[in-house]
């Protein structure tokens, strides 16, 4: 099931950039939690387009009509729930052009030769970063479920470019280090209009993407992430690790050519006496006194912060005109791309992270085979 | 199901590492395909270990018994294949103190958090390195089918620690280029000892290594992997994209901690202009100029090379003392790691990535909804 | 995914019966099929309630509003189909006792049971019939791609109580029982008010229904389902033949009790001499001569008709008062049933058991390995 | 994935009649779980050949050889189990005679079609009733597991043609009623040779069983089973019921042609009035006063025995000459099936049905959703 992820707590995504609607359907939440409508928007509102300078222009209310999986208290009944947004602002395009010649860096040409043309073209489609919109419905509602459980997501724009925002502070796990990332996730959740820790890095950021903009060309960033409160013991081996969940959903973002946890691609720089994360025991429990390892071994969380970062490529569409082909006539071409473009996705890309945070760590959580869920019976 | 991975070629991987047996179960295979045993053992032999100064002393034979799938011809029946590799070569442990005290960057301490100190702790138990064994004979299959169609997969070890290889010639995609990614792949399928383009970048690895073994350390290292040959159009949407499947299949290889496509996390300091992959007709069929997008957008194939580096993390057993905890007393530990150990496990890596590319690629395809596998019908 | 179903072609089904709106969506349709929403609608408007004396008096238009799935020529593109039925027709309800008193014969009970009192209580909430709309949107679908490739489905009511209807002509093979059978398909495909073969058979059925109601009780009732024109080596072995496949999904539907296929429940009384199913030449062709496995052996396909029978409870919803219990109260009840409800489901669960032939069969077609779709090359 | 089955508690079954071995891998079984061996093989022995008249003289030691899945106390550690049953008994055979002429009854023919002449054609490969014994052993340990939650499942031969046992006494649930199921119950585990309550009508049922084989034919049989100790709430709405569970599985057995629940195709004879389980509080809690449901309701149960009956076709292979044809000469040819064959399969399929339905069961369990598994709160 191409379009559905999930082992317990699965998600379907439908919908096409200028079908009537996109959607989910989430399947296996527990019953009984009352969703927060009002939260949800507020978190869908962070990935909406047309809110600031550095998005598209294309503005969609993006609220979500939930039409299922809730009791007469708002509350999950325990069957699948479904939203739909509707999709309000879509325009009529010159579809045979659409078909003809595929805009380099998108799925035109890919879907075309998946689907021998029969794609719905307009817009990207079932590609379009449109679907990330409902795949935050179904992360808010994650994220929800997360709180109640005592568990925390953040993520920010880690870099546009070479222009970098602080990191999180979550490879020491002194006390210092612990109050900082609190700090640093506090300050994420505040509500601010740009995803960095550092507001001066934002502002550079934003600098860069205009200045990108203005050149009729796109810029990419990366995204870090990170969820704290977690017990040791999530996950499964093998295929079905906290690691493998989280980055097949993660390269199902549009735009993610890279994934990293913990320490990463910098670990291979490392020697096993540097990058092993020793145990110590706090507060009469025993616990890994680093975190390279991004907060799991073996796939199962450790107890410390899981964290990912997550390379997010420039926008594949660029005002400059650009090489291309005629499918049908089997010519060169060229192609200018019309329409509304995020000179720079990766900011929109920040909450879209937390969502896919949210649901790999909430499914293999519920996946976690019963019995006691403490860990302390050492 | 947390050891089984893929769609319609799945691949359920079980044992420990000194249970009786480690094996595996593939189902799918397309029948009437005669499984080459020799060139399978052949493929093996490159991830077993004990061959070389740079890997663990553990030898194992490592010849897998394929007990069902196969008809009276040595060709697949359409049913199940399983495959068995006996652990001929495990050790008496001391069992307890195993349980107590867990090693540093080892799947201990989560498989205890996780299982309630039921799990099988001998050598890591099911998180053993070892499990990629049966991958192999699954992979060993998946190449040989690859390679019936007309498709190629090869990695190398592309660093350890600053020590680089020449990399894989998959971004440019004129004649030269080609020819040149060509050689590599001969190169590399030559049977050389060591897996690396460049033979004297894999002498300076190897001291590397020996080195840090010295020492009583271990270092990580980069492995990249490509695969030619593919058709257009193979993938799914979301979270079934070729990256997704590959993802899913690398990050449950162990020590794995990042992984990339094409330019990866390069491309989040370039521009759309630098980073899009524009289209020229080529031999009267639309091709991409440049292969920034590792041969997949929107998560499906493009006919360029599809290309995936992958960082692996140091060795975590060392020989030197390490801090760590007593689960049972409930207090600080040190623990010396005994046993066999590759001081850089990233080489062994190298064909665990060709299999895990393999596979992620076949099922890809095979999932292909049916209809004319052409892409040329524009 | 509970409410999940498919291999290949996946059907996911939400809604409550009187939630916003009920829905499916189809994962895995092949592309380039243009979906006739006349047909659709007609094929819909056999299931929907109100339209005779035999149904619930509760009318819903039930017309499903598909929101993604479609290219702009209105075929299918590749991508998940939902679509989306409104509950217009709910009514405000007294939830305090639905919540109290369990209806006997309906999953009240089992629900509150499960889902700790925070099920969807109105109307039976997701396990309402209510959710076989959004089955046959599916099923319609299905059965207009396979009549694509020449598959006909045909269902009836084989029996009320024990009024019975001429059975399918789809044991025997010869020549004369071929023409039979295909007469008989070809007067249900004919818009017939009541879904049976013999006219006077179910007038007399009709009669029974109506006298059942007047005594305020209701009856159960046997449909039957045939499928026709289907090659042989469709169906996976073991768990994924087309029995296990059929059997998942018609025991989904609400008041199903049994099912049997071909010869069924009698061929426990036979002999293999009687009960195998002889092969003979035809037109060049091995055939099997009759036809008691039901179109299929070791869950494949034979190219003989598929058949199965299946049971319908009768609705358990009656006007009689009944004994029941206070859930909340801890003590003995007496409940009468309110609201609308057919004194017999089976004669609109025809429909639904040739939505579930279709999906399942479409299915495991698609789901069949690749490779020559014929069987004659012996 | 066909030969696979399970949400959380998965079973794969490998193997062919005459490859090397056949066995199962059973993924999330819960961790600590102590694998009693004996009482397996006792369980394994009720399925296995050659033991008395009314079977095949091929005798199969049938001991399964556990290769994973334990740690060093012979508990489940979490991770796959798999084991391996050894085909010792093997015959060399007439390949090409087999590939020709298909035996009416068996799956050669849509073997043969489905992989176009590659199936493994030996004994029937795949779909022998070989591969019942790795569902048994999978079956075995389940029933160990609820055995441990004071679930127990017990199976008997109810009919042979049309000789009946007495049928499980589990339709009415008064005090009495329960006795005699549980003295039914007690009866069948006192390990007699003929899985019949009624021992005299075993008596006759192998006589019919014998004269049947004297006479070079087969006879059919009905197997009935029942699980009682269930708590209410489990299984999943829609396809992920009880009955759909049991459903898939059952029709994965050779043989099976019919499955009913309860009062199965006798409620479509019944009246809303007289089918409808009334419940009535019991001991504090509400309970049904009668099981026509089979235990549960909306695939949910109910806490009453769950009773299913499932129809045994006769064994297709008989000593009589029969027409089939050949494939190769596309000619009518005539079969003497050799080999050694049960004249009716019934009596094995007896603890087959046992392992189906603890499997059905324990999965349904397991996957319940988390939260307080008690049923009271109401």
């Amino acid at each position: 099931m191409p379009s559905t992820i999930g082992t317990v707590l699965t998600v379907t995504l439908f919908g096409q950039s200028h079908s009537p609607a996109v959607g989910c359907v989430v399947e296996g939440l527990p019953s009984g939690h009352h969703v927060d409508l009002d939260e949800l928007q507020a978190f869908m509102d962070r990935r909406a387009p047309g809110r600031a300078s550095w998005t598209t222009p294309r503005t969609e209310a993006d609220i979500p009509r939930i039409v299922s999986g809730l009791n007469e208290h708002g509350r999950t009944c325990g069957t699948p729930l479904a939203a739909l947004i509707e999709n309000t602002n879509t325009r009529s395009q010159d579809y045979d052009e659409l078909r003809r010649v595929p805009r380099p860096g998108h799925a035109d040409f890919t879907a075309q030769a998946k689907w021998h043309g029969e794609q719905d073209v307009a817009g990207g489609g079932h590609f379009s970063a449109r679907l990330t919109a409902p795949l935050c419905v179904a992360g808010g509602i994650a994220l929800q479920l997360l709180a109640e459980r005592g568990v925390r997501v953040a993520a920010h724009l880690a870099a546009v470019a070479d222009v970098t925002d602080e990191p999180f502070c979550a490879t020491e796990l002194d006390d210092a280090s612990r109050t900082r990332l609190t700090q640093q996730m506090d300050a994420l959740a505040d509500g601010r209009a740009f995803p960095v820790i550092d507001t001066r890095a934002g502002e550079a950021m934003q600098e860069r993407i205009a200045q990108t903009r203005a050149e009729g060309d796109s810029v990419g960033g990366v995204v870090e992430c990170v969820c704290t409160g977690l017990p040791a013991g999530i996950g499964s081996p093998i295929f079905d690790g906290i690691e493998s969940t989280i980055a097949r959903m993660v390269f199902g973002i549009p735009a993610v050519k890279g994934l990293e946890f913990g320490t990463g691609f910098a670990a291979a720089g490392l020697r096993g006496s540097q990058n092993n994360d020793r145990y110590r025991m706090r507060d009469g429990r025993p616990a890994p006194q680093t975190n390279h390892a991004g907060g799991n071994l073996g796939g199962i969380t450790t107890g410390a912060p899981v964290l990912f970062r997550m390379a997010v490529k420039p926008t594949p569409s660029i005002a400059q005109e650009q090489d291309s082909v005629d499918l049908m006539a089997g010519t060169d071409a060229r192609l200018a791309v019309r329409g509304r473009h995020d000179p720079c996705v990766a900011p929109r890309a920040v909450p879209v992270a937390e969502a896919a945070m949210a649901l790999a760590v909430l499914d293999s959580w519920l996946a976690w085979p019963a019995s006691d869920p403490s860990c302390d019976r050492y």
